[in-house]
């Protein structure tokens, strides 16, 4: 059993371990971290079913007190009853300072567990173990957590750095092709805006998990310790996310994530040539459709547009998007309202 | 009209304000930090009443786009429904974040202000506008954010500074008696853990409104200076707490916050000879009954020890105390729980 690690060098500094089978090192991993303390493990109801007991085992047999809280499957979760109910949970256990919660799952466990981690006490350690490509590449690095609220999407959280992230790829191996692929639309982004090289070795699938894995996580992590607070250049991780979060929107989040991403990616690749920027439409659809995705957007320009606005990345009277110029280089391009307006109506009818 | 500036230089660097009469001077406090944006006021039903007005005119006349969400005044406000429906107003607003928060009103608002302004968005820019004696003195200053759960009081938070504080003190004429006095606990509080001077003119009432507030302010900014994140010597800001929250959770909130801290200060100042400190309890409960304090305590020792056992001050198997030493001086003390619990039945029948 190998395993590569990545270390990152935030406000807090942590190390992101990725290997096939590796969740049986999680203690080993934790041991220089925590002392003999307590984990609340946060897990959802379809990791539970498969690896819940396999992991209390690997942490009980290793001598740490472990309470279990699990949530249903599924972003619904992601929402302010289940995190209260968490926070609750970890006051019931008596879990203190000393203490620690484990993520356990995808996307969703994450940001609930991360977020939990940053206001319970205001503020214990959290370790992000995440079973999904998605979690693995995109939400377990970096300390972006947030849940959803009526009024939209990830409105509400913190930026709270994770003490380690173990990332075992076998973990993936019963992931419905649905809930891969999602992950793989995050892949194919890391490509698009800063590494051609990834972006070529994608043409041939299936990809080596642990290599690709790891090449995103370098990519995020560059990205993260040069703008841990999302004020610049962290932007960049957004490509395809604005429009994408409005279709998840629209459609009531019936739509995942990564097929949101995946069409707005594709949007966002139309767009670009409206702004002076390359096009990549072409190259980048087929890719996607090779990947099995739906490329279809059933909302109207005024749909997305109104959508749009209550996004948090909109400043004041503009809003900024991430558009490439070629494979392996987008930039960041603030437009006034009224002019994005016009141009997106340009290419949605 | 003059005022009083003290800088905290904390994660985030800002100036506190303290005068009488300088509300109106809020926007060009306001102006070097903020361009033209939006300001969300949270308020409480009291507050609002008196000067919720007067504020939106303030700062609608000085040009800023204002909207108001009023909360029923009291403790029970401090909770997670209240947080969440504010949170949505926000986005309902939709506040960006170049946009600000405006705490207007005592501790619970500047609470819950502050708390909501660390999650929206992951983070925007808050103004705390202390309407309390306690609140000037205490919750406004040192980025203390946190909402009461169930499970417990000030469970869930974070540490998230303000970018101004304006005290303006003619808003305490006001207060009721009561409230003022729960202020008057906090003040005595600075007196007897770091400033002797301090506490010998409070032997004389009425105090210098705006000297004291300011002498407290400071002192607290050089604890938080120290130990922003609570660590270390900000925990003997805690004086009186430790005891004084079981105290406010045992009497199910009838107490108030600062009756709770009066009597658990004095319940500390008997600890304290049990562990070879000093013995101020014979002058420290004076001055609190010369400002009308009842100190008298209902509870038992064993339902003491029970409420603070899931306090959140207790790290694994010990319980840290803030003990006078002389008054001006306190010690943080660490004892086994046993030894804790051996002591407190000593003390209290």
């Amino acid at each position: 059993m190998s395993y590569q690690t990545i270390r990152v060098e935030a406000s807090t500094g942590y190390d992101i371990h990725i290997g096939r089978d590796i969740l049986s090192q999680l203690p080993a991993f934790i041991r220089p971290l925590l002392g003999e303390c307590r984990l609340a493990v946060l897990t959802d109801s379809t990791v539970d079913e498969l690896y819940g007991d396999k992991l209390i085992d690997i942490l009980t047999s290793a001598g740490y007190a472990a309470d279990k809280f699990v949530i249903p499957a599924g972003e619904a979760s992601k929402c302010a009853d289940n995190l209260l109910e968490f926070l609750n949970f970890l006051a019931d256990c008596r879990l203190t300072r000393s203490d620690a919660i484990v993520a356990f799952g995808g996307g969703v466990v994450g940001d609930m567990a991360g977020l939990s981690a940053a206001l319970y006490l205001r503020g214990v350690k959290y370790i992000q173990v995440p079973t999904t490509l998605l979690a693995a590449v995109d939400s377990s690095v970096g300390g972006k957590t947030a849940i959803d609220i009526p009024a939209g999407k990830n409105l509400v959280g913190a930026f709270y750095q994770p003490r380690l992230v173990c990332c075992d790829t076998a973990l993936m191996d019963t992931l419905s092709p649905e809930i891969y692929r999602d992950g793989c639309a995050e892949v194919i982004k890391y490509g698009v805006i800063l590494d051609a090289g990834l972006y070529a070795a994608l043409r041939e699938t299936p990809f080596n998990r642990e290599n690709v894995v790891a090449r995103c996580v370098q990519i995020k992590r560059d990205v993260v310790q040069q703008d841990e607070f999302d004020n610049g250049i962290r932007g960049l991780l957004n490509f395809g996310h604005t429009f994408g979060h409005a279709i998840e929107k629209l459609s009531n989040f019936t739509v995942s994530h990564g097929s949101a991403v995946a069409k707005g990616m594709l949007i966002a690749a139309r767009f670009a040539p409206l702004c002076g920027l390359g096009n990549i439409t072409t190259d980048l659809a087929a890719l996607l459709e090779c990947y099995g995705f739906d490329l279809s957007c059933r909302y109207s320009a005024e749909e997305l547009y109104d959508a749009m606005l209550s996004d948090k990345k909109r400043r004041g009277g503009n809003i900024t998007l991430v558009l490439p110029r070629t494979i392996g280089h987008c930039e960041l391009v603030t437009l006034p309202i009224e002019e994005f307006h016009d141009k997106l109506k340009q290419i949605i009818d």
